[in-house]
């Protein structure tokens, strides 16, 4: 059975970034397919990628992606199925490049954009299971269990160390 | 029955904005119920509002703000169901604070963010009616429809006018 | 009794930079009780900490937080007591997200805003202290004396070192 | 017997917006003093001014100024008192140079700095009041209740109009 | 005979910036072609475009968009003719954006980029002309007699108007 | 015989960067000739570099700068030959200063310009190669076949290392 | 005899800013010359002004450039003269690009830059006499005088008109 | 006698920067004068400072700061003497708030603006000497050999090292 979340990015390079979201799901129970699909060094790879995500049984994409990112709205482009989009913090622009790139779609193609780099990066793969938790309820629970996990290890003062 | 979607907003002054995404709702067959809860002037119903989402049947929440913007993300910090972010054009800044307030949640608490404005209000719309059809086969052919026509729309050729 | 300034921070991280205004309050002999309150992981501890801030006793409350920073405004918008914000550095974009998010505060809830980082926490310490004096003769003079103090220290040269 | 609240500003051309400071502090019963100070072409009767501030009874001052937007910090310099800055809207950098001008203040010299623009100048009315509340019962009373009524006055859903 | 310059586009209403790339090549007598290719709305079309322009007899292609500006990055990606980028001014970031989306580009897929908006556009005819001439001996003739007219028509001295 | 490709930069601080573009121009074949040309420590040198590019037998310019970077927009100024630009990454403001004065240029002066720093020199070489291959049909072969190995070298699934 | 200070631009679009340098430098009495001089449409006029500049028996250079503003840093790069730069106001993004591109000049070039705009071309027309004032004074007495006269024209209060 | 030219900076911090502008009047043998003066914590000692300096001899003013850098745009409202500012780089925002604060100073005030850092130090002692030069023919031989000397100190070929 297809793994619902595919996560995708521009380059190895980009993946100590990206694991950050494997990380997550694999916390929550979400199966995931990790892949490299560069939207400039191999375009057709990912029109491929994109047009068949859905029939390969994906409900969930996250991209990522620095600089001029244009991997997640372009599988935008190419799929109907929820594109998430994570930027990858660049050299020189520290990722304001990433974001403009991914968050400024036009109207009809939305990517679903979460913060710059290893942040982001989590937040997708949150963000993917919340939506596979609409319609899962025992998904809801574990999202919920580690939501109040992490309420209740916010410690009451600051301490010095 | 609960409209799945629900559209809040901080302000009147952002339904201007926000309507295209009750517009596009509308174009799919999606319901969705338009409310304003303003974080900072309302910060109780707004409480009220995220914390009972998804008892009261919600389950996509569309929040948009402007400036300090602050809503979508509280709204996140308050449920589990998935909230996309519309950064509302600012007058100073034109949008800019409102997209780095809403876009730079920290790792935990996600808000899928769209664009600035009319564009990110529409895409919201069609965001959360795609988070929808991940479990709604009928949906998914009225989203692929929207998106070809939207796709034969397009003129070969620009005409000057 | 309790100290008239809280001192809150969204996360242990926020602490380094935090810390500085407890120390200055230190060298003014202004008590001040710091917490940490998030508005993303601990809303409801916020909402608490917010609306019985007046009662508990506190006069002006120092909020620090970073990224898509909240915290100050959220809190702004559950007290009529004095908040001042400090934006924490953030990694990707230096700050100029946590300003934004904490400075731009719609018409009707305010949040007084110092600098980005270790200099803001000093100011918000020192400027809680000044609205302490506006009705405390000693604390004045102490203010006073500090500045001094400050002024005297500065040499007539630079020195290479 | 003086007003407890100074607005000063850098010209003429600043009072369109920072008289929205002064409207907020009439709703609350705030007596104030508008006066044109300019650190640039009036520097003297700016020195004047802030050292004298405190001794003329002042308790809080309010300082808008656009550009390199000096006139905040150089007011936060003279007097011990708080000192609230509002970055007016500038023409070529819409404020943004107004606003790191008055918000970057090195450590030893705070200034609290509201939103750029009207939102800013009416929030700053509201700071001062919120100071001055610290140790007037009755101006805390009336403070809450312009607070609740602008909540009161948040209609549930979205018009159009 | 194929034009040798291709002029595309997102959307009919980048025109009026691109129509300037297509002035200057009239005036230069270089014959053009101009189409809309949508990387987000018609990405077979730009796949089938990009894939066939060497073919169908292109040697320089121009490409406007604005936003999350994907389509010059995106020929480029697909072909190995040079392609120049032109950002249309966008409407919350001014075109700040279109710029970053297209200039930026990873190593191996270069986009040469120029000024945003009609400015951006009139050079990128100019390019498309340049890179031409580099084999045209008549058209380098052309070229170098426009760049005389341009300097021959700066006037001495600015006159009131 | 000429090299046809000229790199040409402002400083022999530009060189780590700048050496991208010949290491490219190497791995295609494509002989170059490099030197500095300071526009603002040799503008004599410039000149006369520049109007004498085309008699000598260059048919592309690529031209390296940071900060106030005005070596590329003059280069254009004193020569019809394509002239692509490559912002420098600079100290302080990280390219930014570099990129906005190299592709700003006004109407009627063209610089292609590529992404700030390193990978923006290696996309110039490229840039260049692709000029010169529109005339080159072996040259042709040689990019094309880069570009493949370049694809085809892009792994399928991301590795921890 | 020549008058002591060049006023040079870009273009004629221009003028309408850089008039305010002429007008000021007339109410103080100090004799200009304004010219067109484009670094970009006529780099030889400005490689002659400029070499000239000197001996013609100019003692300060205004320049006034807008976008990718090479103009004042070139004739800093071929005078000893001292140049001001006065970043005109830009279309996409309102002078910033031009405010970067004059005064980020490396060492050893120096361009002493003015505010964007209509108040930097007059500060120019300011500096420029404080300049020649260092060895004229009659002229220091004529700008004491209208500094004085800027200084008592400002009201003591706000009015409303 | 009185050197010529102060160099004065808000703290011992700056040095490290401002002693660039002390260095290149060392070589071009003009004579300086460096010393602190805060415009934050000693705004006496500037104000004394900046009204006297002309009657103590000097004939340009030098001043350095950093973040919201009030210290050159004070001195210039408080004399007629040409005043030039360098943006000491800031920790969060790289200068960028340094020099928006110096910059855009309103009409009247002038400060003639160097580049960030210690290009800008090194660049505003230069821009000094060519003042006095324009009364100094022996200073303008000193200063003229500098550049050469800098121009021929140019390589014609970038190296590896």
């Amino acid at each position: 059975m297809t793994a619902p979340v595919a996560i995708v990015m521009g380059s190895q390079s980009d993946w100590p970034t990206m694991k950050y979201a494997a990380t997550v799901l694999d916390d929550l129970g979400v199966a995931h397919d990790a892949r490299i699909v560069s939207a400039h060094r191999t375009p057709e790879r990912m029109y491929d990628f994109a047009q068949n995500a859905a029939d390969e049984g994906f409900k969930v994409i996250i991209a990522g992606a620095g600089g001029a990112a244009h991997l997640p709205g372009m599988i935008s482009a190419l799929t109907h199925l929820p594109v998430l989009g994570v930027p990858v913090q660049s050299k020189a622009l520290s990722g304001l490049d990433s974001l403009l790139s991914i968050v400024q779609m036009p109207a009809g193609v939305p990517t679903g954009t979460l913060a710059i780099g290893e942040a982001g990066a989590t937040n997708a793969g949150l963000f993917a299971a919340s939506i596979l938790a609409t319609n899962d309820a025992a998904l809801t629970e574990r999202l919920k269990a580690w939501r109040a996990a992490r309420r209740d290890a916010v410690a009451e003062k600051p301490s010095d160390v």
